[in-house]
């Protein structure tokens, strides 16, 4: 089958990859478009070791089952953690962080940047007829955004700040506009604060930050400079939201941390159903994000677009199920 | 009067420092009795620029206070932050993180090593006549440690770790056996494992630490290195309190606490009111703790064997009020 190959820090799009054959109580998924996301870059970049078929967002279609045929023919998104099912985290009730997890596209598990996929039935969910393929593929982002309520709970008369207003920043600011909050993002580009300005949401940038004035600050600009805007901007007794992961290490003050009682988040991927039923009830919309869709042959074309700043969602098109408007 | 005094990066003891003047709304106080902390001994290796009198904790009696002459003679103990009362974090209910605060012995207002200070009364909170001075020295501290559960509720099947059995961890772990938790400490030194034993806490080594196994941790070493045994140790979505304040840095890997899914929860000062009812009650007795009681003009040497390592509670004792069993 087709794909993107990952290996020695090199991608490459390669037509001779086996096409996989289903785990038990898997599924093989054929991929009818699949989205590109900071994570993507950063594992080129050396975020986290990994050799194979990146990419974790997507829409397909299941075209084998052996455990579970009636799964055949249906149209899925997937989430992207493997859990073995047995560990004490698995157990616990948060198979999400189970220790002996493979992910796809990231770690041990191929991707989506591909014709084929599999995963198992217990990571699929069915996509309702009328939501579109270009918005079911921000399934899996959008659950990433709505994980920041799943942990924190935000009020109405919050101040809240989302600082980047890119691939991730975009889907929570449409996201945390549902809870009433009174929300600001800063948006460094023309084409992101164009998107945001049509909804309606607030937008300053960072010279224009009032310092400790936030209830709640979401960090989404994927790099260590997005933390210190946080910590200025935060009020005491307030939180951070972490949500971009990138190589290397921050230097932090933890003594100004406790003394300003600040909370630090670290928030990674969310719930899947709540993400459908806001894409099914028409309550965002991702799309105008979408800036390119490019066939899965020109995959590495994809990556060095999304790389260049202010780049929105970039899509790949591994089959001819998606035409562009 | 009788004061240490810090300033160049000395301590000393001085006779000559004039009795300080009660600020409008507020008392005079004569100290009873002083407890040496962490912060004191942090403060005088630069963790924080001050020059003055050093300390927070005390219990004193009322001599003055022209507002309100019905607090002389009282027992008092002191809230240490002294708020502007008029902005924004004041008039959210958030005094303690008052942007223009003065803080006792720490930051513009001179502290509790010397006969007297002042504080506003607002800051003052009668002590019962069964607490003795050198139960109700331990109030600021046992609110510090009582913060914990202000900020984060811990469940009776919570695994709890409390890394650092000091002056603080002593008085967390007395805190947070009420809940009813499953609790755990890293105690390095033979005095620290003997007390928590006498009181049925099960202590631990460093060694043997289990991986991402506690759902709440609480960092009490004093040191940055804590805060990797913390993060080693948490399970993810578990919660890492951080209670220790120190000069400089620490490099922390946000991605793996994005991945983890991790919360950092800065914590300090605490509520005065629980603390003393505590006390009252005699639920939790600090008193074990004390190691030695200082006559005010040896106070340098206070210092000196506070700072030593494993030594727990230190007083420093300004009048004879107290007389040392």
């Amino acid at each position: 089958m087709q794909s993107l190959w990952f290996e020695n820090q090199k991608l490459e799009f390669r037509v001779d990859v086996p096409i996989p054959i289903p785990v038990e109580d898997g599924a093989l998924i054929r991929v009818r478009l699949a989205g590109l996301c900071s994570t993507d870059l950063e594992l080129l970049h050396g975020y986290y070791p990994f050799s194979g078929i990146p990419g974790h967002e997507f829409v397909g279609e299941v075209v084998s089952s052996p455990k579970d045929p009636s799964w055949v023919g249906k149209r899925v998104v997937g989430e992207i953690n493997i859990a073995c099912g047995g560990c004490e985290t698995c157990r616990s009730g948060l198979p999400r962080h189970c220790e002996r997890r493979k992910t796809l596209g990231i770690h041990e598990w191929n991707g989506v940047f591909s014709e084929y996929l599999v995963l198992p039935l217990t990571n699929l969910h069915t996509v309702p007829d009328h939501i579109p393929d270009d918005l079911a593929v921000f399934t899996e982002p959008l659950a990433a955004a709505y994980e920041i309520l799943e942990q924190t709970q935000i009020n109405p008369e919050d101040r809240v700040l989302i600082i980047g207003a890119g691939r991730l920043g975009q889907l929570a600011a449409q996201v945390l506009q549902g809870t009433g909050c009174n929300l600001e993002v800063v948006a460094r580009h023309p084409k992101q604060r164009e998107l945001l300005d049509h909804r309606n949401v607030h937008t300053i940038t960072e010279q224009n930050l009032g310092d400790k004035k936030y209830d709640v600050v979401i960090e989404a600009t994927g790099s260590s400079e997005g933390f210190l805007w946080a910590r200025k901007s935060v009020r005491p007794r307030g939180k951070i939201i972490l949500k971009s992961t990138y190589k290397g290490n921050v230097q932090v003050n933890f003594s100004g941390i406790v003394v300003d009682e600040v909370s630090l988040i670290g928030s990674r991927c969310g719930p899947f159903e709540p993400a459908l039923r806001l894409l099914a009830e028409n309550r965002v919309d991702p799309r105008p994000l979408i800036e390119r869709v490019y066939p899965l042959e020109q995959g590495t074309h994809a990556f060095e677009y999304a790389g260049r700043p202010g780049v929105l969602k970039v899509l790949i098109q591994p089959a001819d199920f998606y035409l562009p408007k």
